[in-house]
């Protein structure tokens, strides 16, 4: 009789980004004469770079002829592609990453939730609270997080890390010592960074205990401060202790597209194995690689022209997270992230929970963020909202919110 | 300190189409003056059908305008792809399945692989001997496969089902009773099919005994024989005990573009949970959908235009497929499959093992195929070539094969 992984029963609810679909769904459903705009999931709306479109239409067209048809990709990815990311990504940063130390996939979100498979299932985790829901999700699944603990909305084995007003919005060394560690800058939710010389605290604890950084890059495209890193690389010894993972879905607009990649030096070693050779062997068994299309897309930023369109979509957006920023400080909201980053994080009115707020902006101005509750129990009491609307809706949005705020 | 999954260093060796591709590689670099024909990896050559090219191309130009930009697809994939699989793929073959058990993915590998996730690693599994390596290596990396005995060549704890000449090449139903079975049908590496009333044998077992059976159907379209099913659900009560991989890369050559789909009927309940919900869940959790233009690509194979292409794509396979059973015969060899499947099963001359053959047809002949025992010990003494070559390099490979015997 077949046993199912009951880990997959301790996970509370449903995952966040589903929850807010079906209530904005239901709402939409029964208010079809209203206008909903979209602030909550951080989903793009520009359209891909014109670079992407006309060398993904010229790959399309390989694909219809038998002498430049190509099959089945080369399993960490395209070398016109990995040549491409550690010219531009790391060389041009002082990072001494070498091309066989990239590993092309369909994006950070499924790598940040395969990473953990090449870890013993003892492993104790960090992560950030709040966080993304995917890195603490994907340990439940794998029994590496213990049990919920209902009253607290935290899990058992999971070492987490407050990321709060006194903080900064940022951690902080657990006290703790984790084996591996999550990540996020610029963060998601709450859109804090921290400076070189920080986080080269983080990766000297990290040789130091032995444990292992897994290092979110997906929003370094929104950095624009000098002193704020774009890669974990650009810390001395980085190359011991940490794992990054790098998108192409906010700076280059494929969310839809998908492709990311993952940096695994190869002289990160734990246990008296190297890491890039786990994960190395799970990418040629479990995983098929990206789509030559869309290798082949992606390429096309790493010229002169895609990387001034890139940087063209990153200003549209700071547009919006400055609008946003400015709006909200003006009717009175307690705000951070936004400056090096497209999301922003708000206290929510006194008395209303994270899901009351959502419920609230969702009925009185028809506007959707995301509850900060979703993202973890130091959440609770904040919400996100992202710079990745179009300039119209977004200062709709805004301007709904203020007029409301100043009509409470 | 960080420990690694211990459960990868059980996999012996590397990924065995990783190891071919070296050997192939070093041989070619030595030698770069031979036309080296592969028949190996089952990589198709032909370019996409023109249908596909086409809406391949207006849907890259959607991604260029804001007013048709997408996204993030779906969770489970696009409605217009889902609902003419289901029409196309199940209706017209009598199978009660609907859009919303299908799981668009980037391909039946990484549904295969993945899918055992959501078992408990207690499981006991039941693969076919020779197998497609994935089945097997993924319940390793997971630790549900026990440990390799390296004189047998097998897992301590997983059922073996040997496919020989006596059983034709197709596995009977095991004496030991498995939790999870994988099947495949045309089988890879055999090439060989069974009736739908020998399939219905295997739906009945596992009702009875409460075992799952996992379907890889991804050779369906190469099935000639009226009473072959082309669908495990075309069997009465399939729905209480199958899941279903479905792959585009074979009928419609998308090995490079990437896509498949993974059906699990919502009547499909173990240890009192519901599969699809364990899916839908992984699903959304670490998975972020096939992009909006591959579905689009996918979605033209299902118009007249497209099932008429698919069906002479496949044709020209088959074709080749007829001349590699022809001429190993003629040259004596003992052969089985290449009727219902792109794949040519034959017997290693008396005294060669798999990669005695392996390397003696790329030194001899430069042709490349599979070692039957990268498929499992009882694939020892046997080897695979795939019909997937162009006619040109097909015909040169087995003139070169039947020739070279000749002069034995």
């Amino acid at each position: 009789m077949t046993r199912i992984n009951r880990n997959y029963l301790k996970l509370p609810g449903s995952y966040l980004f589903s929850e807010i679909g079906k209530r904005v769904n239901a709402y939409a459903a029964a208010n079809p004469d209203k206008k909903i705009i979209r602030l909550g999931i951080g989903d793009v709306t520009q359209p891909l770079p014109s670079s992407v479109i006309d060398t993904m239409h010229e790959a399309v067209d390989e694909m219809a002829h038998k002498e430049t048809f190509k099959g089945y990709a080369p399993d960490l990815g395209y070398d016109f592609l990995r040549n491409s990311i550690t010219e531009y990504d790391y060389k041009k940063r002082g990072c001494n990453i070498s091309a066989d130390e990239i590993f092309v996939s369909d994006g950070a979100k499924c790598d940040s939730g395969n990473i953990q498979e090449i870890f013993d299932a003892d492993n104790r985790i960090a992560v950030c609270d709040p966080v993304y829901p995917v890195y603490v999700d994907s340990n439940v699944m794998a029994g590496r997080a213990g049990d919920y603990i209902e009253e607290k909305g935290c899990f058992s084995d999971v070492i987490y890390m407050p990321c709060t007003e006194e903080t900064g919005f940022a951690p902080t060394l657990p006290k703790e010592v984790p084996d591996i560690i999550y990540l996020c800058f610029p963060n998601n939710p709450t859109g804090a960074t921290i400076t070189r010389s920080e986080l080269q605290k983080w990766v000297d604890y990290a040789n130091d205990k032995g444990s292992v950084i897994i290092y979110d890059a997906a929003y370094e495209a929104y950095i624009r401060q000098d002193d704020v890193p774009h890669s974990i690389y650009e810390c001395d010894g980085a190359d011991t202790c940490a794992i990054e993972l790098h998108s192409f879905s906010k700076n280059a607009g494929f969310t839809g597209v998908r492709l990311g990649y993952t940096t695994i030096p190869k002289k990160l070693v734990r246990d008296g194995v190297s890491l890039h050779s786990l994960w190395a062997r799970r990418h040629s068994t479990k995983y098929n690689g990206a789509p030559y299309i869309v290798q082949k897309g992606g390429s096309a930023i790493y010229t002169e022209k895609g990387q001034s369109e890139v940087r063209a979509l990153v200003d549209y957006y700071m547009e919006n997270a400055a609008y946003i920023l400015d709006g909200l400080k003006k009717a009175g909201y307690s705000v951070s992230g936004g400056v090096n980053a497209p999301y922003i994080w708000l206290k929510t009115p006194e008395g209303m929970t994270s899901w009351d707020f959502f419920d609230h902006l969702l009925k009185e101005v028809n506007v959707v963020g995301t509850p900060g509750s979703g993202f973890g129990p130091h959440g609770e009491g904040y919400f996100r909202l992202t710079a990745f609307g179009s300039h119209e809706n977004t200062r709709e949005a805004v301007d709904r919110i203020v007029n409301f705020s100043y009509n409470l």
